[in-house]
């Protein structure tokens, strides 16, 4: 049988999973990654868990997501904040390391992939999915493939501007999508809210995007309200996504994402108000399911 | 010789012309297209009109760009404001009446398309075309294709939204990037400044995008100010172009980008302000050549 390596290569943890031809995990681990490690450290580190599970397996191929600025053509890291790495060759040093054949790409494409080819009809040609974690990433899928770009940059959804000198954004722009609607920020200025004295169950307890749904979910008005916004926010950038790119389906992905119904009502309302109806009525808003190993199956599944 | 008919279908007139192998229209003709005319109307006219210039020579391929909502897969029309039609069989029309494979594509995605094939390098993968006329029509060239996506609505680039209840613009929402480079609009709101007064030789002219740009070019400081607000705001929306795509170059054309550099260098200085710098500097802003042909062009060039 015909295995493939994904390895989600983060700023604390890489997760290596053997993936077999029906996309499941057969075999997972993980190791530290560290900031303190240089590339080489690291990727010996990796061969040195790797090897025993590719070991007497028939591995095709190995994919990689990494957090950061990737050259996906060149198998270069450009910069990775997270590893703290500058023009790192990683798909070299891997294939040599493993000696079999790498592709490496940044960890947004990876988890749209891994999205796209686990949780939608191969029927679909144009998807774009959002992951709303701590940020908020985006990957493009046209024509049944990821969009790069000229320089694997493309799909910073997350950073599109929604109001010109708006809420601050950690990019070090105002008024960015992930000001909005990324987990950190919408935790932020939740209890921005309730120190401001909102009055709301959520006084008290520690803030966090699973909270805010539980109590609106309960009723609780200021929860609700927050997560109108982020929707509200949210509805106009896909808006303007829908209207660009006339996908067919777009797929939230990460914690905030698990508001579910709370953010796809108020976006679904926001798409209602655009003028032209063809790419509207033709899309479809949907919440991915929970797979928190996503990382590991969409950079196994990278090549062909 | 192998020619192609291109055909530049407007809502009052139809232009035609015959597109040789180097790319140049070798004769050309042009016929009413006028509200009045049914569809079968006037695919006949156009018969008439197409039929002497093929008479002789081996067509290859007929290929037609319409204003509005066009579906390229099945060769409909579904709303043409303009031609005044509904759901309209353009292709299997024309098919019919010229005896030609035929291909239709909406206006914005036919200029696009005879720019980028007869102004851009081969070596051109991604691109973007902003066709600044009386409105903003979008083109997006990825891999070397036109990107129609799923109902062949992508590309409504000018309605992104800029600013949540912003100008009006003419589709019924507001903020919409027309409402801000749109022809129409620069012209609409330049006249506002001068009813309030202000000091400009513009006062008492004609105003158009052209006038305004050599009021500019004299020094004038409030014609300036206006393309200083036309090119800030197309900045902020092709910088966001320029994250979600990463293209290697955006082309704009029409009438409002006749302003040049006027425009180009508040956009340049936009785009300079975005942290991801990647992305940004392998990116070339450009104004098209003017080539009022292009549409012919574009048309005739749709299919391989």
């Amino acid at each position: 049988m015909k295995y493939r390596l994904g390895i989600d290569l983060g700023g604390t943890s890489v997760k290596l999973g053997l993936v077999n031809p029906a996309r499941k995990i057969v075999l997972d681990s993980s190791l530290p990654s560290g900031g303190v490690l240089s590339a080489k450290e690291l990727v010996k580190n990796i061969g040195r868990v790797a090897k025993p599970m590719m070991k007497g397996r028939n591995i095709i191929f190995v994919g990689v997501g990494v957090a950061g600025d990737i050259d996906s053509k060149k198998g270069i890291v450009r910069v990775s904040p997270n590893l703290n790495w500058k023009n790192v060759p990683l798909k070299s040093l891997l294939q040599k390391e493993l000696g079999k054949p790498v592709v490496i790409d940044n960890d947004a494409n990876v988890a749209a992939w891994g999205i796209y080819k686990t949780q939608m009809r191969p029927t679909v040609q144009h998807a774009l999915v959002l992951t709303l974690g701590t940020g908020v990433g985006g990957g493009i899928i046209l024509n049944g493939q990821v969009h790069r770009g000229y320089t694997g940059s493309a799909g910073e959804i997350g950073h599109m501007n929604m109001l010109e000198n708006g809420r601050p954004c950690k990019c070090g722009l105002k008024g960015c999508l992930e000001a909005y609607a990324g987990g950190a920020n919408v935790v932020k200025y939740a209890k921005i809210g309730l120190k401001n004295r909102k009055k709301s169950i959520l006084n008290g307890l520690k803030i966090t995007p699973l909270e805010i749904s539980k109590a609106a979910r309960k009723g609780d008005a200021y929860a609700k309200s927050i997560w109108e916004e982020v929707g509200h926010m949210l509805g106009i950038a896909l808006g303007d996504l829908v209207y660009i790119f006339n996908p067919q389906i777009i797929v939230l992905a990460g914690g905030v994402a698990q508001a579910g119904t709370l953010i796809t009502r108020p976006i679904s309302r926001e798409l209602k108000t655009r003028p032209f109806k063809t790419p509207v009525q033709n899309v479809k808003i949907r919440i991915a399911k929970k797979a928190h190993n996503v990382g590991i199956i969409g950079a196994a599944l990278l090549a062909p």
